[in-house]
């Protein structure tokens, strides 16, 4: 059986290694720390730093392939490694455009994908200028190195200079773009090989509170088919375009063009399993993370057929203090009261708006998967139930 | 997080593991060598021996529980443990019925459960009586350590003195029963709790040839809700008067009683995850594993809703000669003409016989899937296609 090497040590590691090991695999990973949240149940572990082409090129050694739970590798590394005869998927080329979040925008204007209109800001001056062609309604974002809403903002007229004179200084890279008005965020999900095999997953809404993904429905509720087919066949170009293998989330804004009619324009993209996908392990016949690692060995991909009407993807997102009742205690409290509830934890520590786990749940009504899969989600971050059941 | 110790390094350990990840564990292992199926796949391994006091306790320090994936650890080593303080499930009370076959049978008849006319087997003597008893349909069985059909005989009148005495002679601890006329085999599985929930999985058909289970149908086809009934509460029925705590299999025998009327009785009793009820990983909510790993640790069961009207598993046995394509290159065919098809496989090494592997394939239309499954595990032990399909 060939050997995956996947370099990152968090939660999208740790579920590859479940699929991994049905598929009659066990991965290889390049872990920071024994205890991460995949080294702790991973049989096959090199313990290293992502950044040292030492260590990657000892986690490589005698596998298929190398993939990824996170687009930080160094981008000379891997023309590098490459060049040793490494078969690194996804390649450097496609990961630059998941890196820089400007770099990721020109190319999709190359390509032709709709994008809210944007601007490098390097200077105060630019940032006015951007601010004046879009009537003040500016979204700044750090070009490199934000997640969860770290490194977004939404200044206001005022507080424009200020703000960008300051990230400046402190060396963060800009850029800015047109705040729009969002209906909604999207989520277009396809696995593509090397060999050019495509498979896209239905689109889904995926909800975000604070900047961060607090929940995902599959498939979006309400979506035009024309909408979807136009979002599914969007990810798909921008997969074959820029050269993506394995699995890609497009995140998609869908909001209102000028004459009110719905639309949609990417926000952002990432290359590997996504938190938008994690809904496939319960709700779909091939999750994220078996068709990750096939499409990455270049084996062909799976049924993405739904197996359930609706599946509701609901984050557990740890709170500012961590209830007095175990973990445990908490989640067989959730199986006592909604046996339907697919649990899933990484194995983390609790801490304040860290993502540690989430629970999947599938159903026929919409409204009552959704209300379930939140009120368990939120159960297991306070153990308090939101609706106001006692067991 | 709770660590469950599992005493035991086969595919059943390895499927645990699995789901026990997802469920943010990972569990102990007490394995016979690194390179078995369970333990080349896990990240905390206790290597020893389950007949070795020593080495279980040395297993089972600091979990909260111990189980198992066969049903061969000593019962004086497990009541010693309980002493210790150990929590055992299932407990060595309710074992002993699944390490002896008449042993249980004398106990199904006690609870009145249903079983074939059966005989302690201790001389040339007991078998001609029983033989003549049941007119000659004789089904001879090891009491202890049969699988797969090995330790089952069904010899002719003329044949059966000289069977016996040289089983006999050989040390063999003998039970007789009559051999039914079987309609088909039946699995019905339940898990049930310490503290008494119970929840039985869809009964299903299991394949049998020459001995060995190499099908299973979930819910087992045309079987009358009446019937079905019966054996589900049977299941639940042995399940609590044997005090059986994690995932029971109870197969069963489909045959006509002497009305010609189809009915039930019941062969074997597995206390632990089995495999006709690996269907479970792909067709329904909650699968045997993880239900096994809730129910020893006595947390609530999940749903046993199935995701599909039908889901067939068939086994992956290794026939005379591994083929010369690689296993992996077999499986890349299997995924190309089946997207639905859902390979798990073992990470053991081909062998005559041996169980390597499983395809489990959920849908619609019983006689597609049973094919389509068939045609997929026939591939993945000969690397040819059944029905001459040429790729
Ligand atoms: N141009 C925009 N207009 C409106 N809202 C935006 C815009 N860009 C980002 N946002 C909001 O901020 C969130 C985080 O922005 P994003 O660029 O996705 O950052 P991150 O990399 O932290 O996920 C988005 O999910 C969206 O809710
Ligand atoms: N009494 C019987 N009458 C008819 N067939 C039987 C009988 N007992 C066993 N068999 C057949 O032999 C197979 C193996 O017997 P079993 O007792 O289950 O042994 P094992 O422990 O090896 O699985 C059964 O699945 C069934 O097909
Ligand atoms: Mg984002
Ligand atoms: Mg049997």
């Amino acid at each position: 059986m060939p050997i995956v090497a996947v370099i990152g040590d968090g939660q999208l590691a740790r579920m590859m290694q479940t699929e991994a090991i049905e598929l009659g695999q066990s991965i290889r990973l390049l872990a920071g720390a024994p205890d991460s949240s995949a080294a702790q149940v991973a049989a096959d572990v090199v313990l290293g730093d992502y950044t040292d082409l030492a260590d990657l090129r000892i986690a490589v050694e005698g596998a298929s392939v190398m993939t990824f739970d996170h687009e930080h590798v160094p981008t000379e590394h891997l023309h590098q490694l490459i060049a040793e005869g490494v078969n690194v998927q996804p390649g450097p080329d496609a990961l630059v455009n998941a890196q820089d979040k400007l770099v990721m925008r020109k190319k999709l204007r190359e390509i032709g994908a709709p994008v809210p209109p944007f601007a490098a800001i390097e200077s105060v001056e630019d940032a006015r200028a951007f601010s004046a062609a879009v009537d003040g309604a500016v979204c700044l974002k750090a070009r490199r190195g934000g997640y969860d809403g770290h490194g977004v903002w939404f200044p206001s007229p005022s507080e424009l200079d200020s703000l960008v004179s300051e990230l400046l200084d402190a060396g963060t890279p800009l850029m800015a773009e047109k705040k729009v008005a969002l209906v909604r965020e999207l989520s277009a999900m396809v696995a593509r090989r090397p060999s050019g095999e495509v498979v896209p997953w239905p689109v889904v809404e995926s909800v975000q509170t604070d900047g961060i993904c607090t929940e995902a429905v599959a498939p979006a509720p309400d979506l035009s088919p024309e909408l979807a087919e136009r979002a599914q066949q969007l990810a798909v170009t921008v997969a074959e375009e820029l050269g993506v293998t394995g699995a890609l989330a497009v995140e998609l804004f869908e909001y209102r063009d000028e004459n009110g009619q719905p639309t949609i324009a990417v926000n952002e993209l990432a290359m590997r399993p996504h938190n938008t996908g994690h809904w496939t392990q319960d709700g779909c016949v091939t999750s994220q993370f078996e068709q990750h690692l096939r499409a990455v060995l270049d084996w062909p991909l799976g049924s993405v057929r739904q197996t359930a009407p609706v599946t509701v993807m609901a984050n557990v997102l740890g709170g500012d203090t961590d209830p007095e009742k175990p973990m445990a205690e908490r989640m067989l409290d959730v199986h006592a009261r909604f046996p339907e509830a697919k649990i899933h934890m990484y194995g983390k520590t609790y801490r304040a708006g860290r993502k540690i786990g989430h629970v999947n749940l599938a159903g026929a009504e919409l409204e009552r998967v959704r209300r379930e899969a939140r009120l368990a989600a939120h159960y297991l971050v306070t153990a308090r139930w939101a609706d106001g059941y006692i067991a």
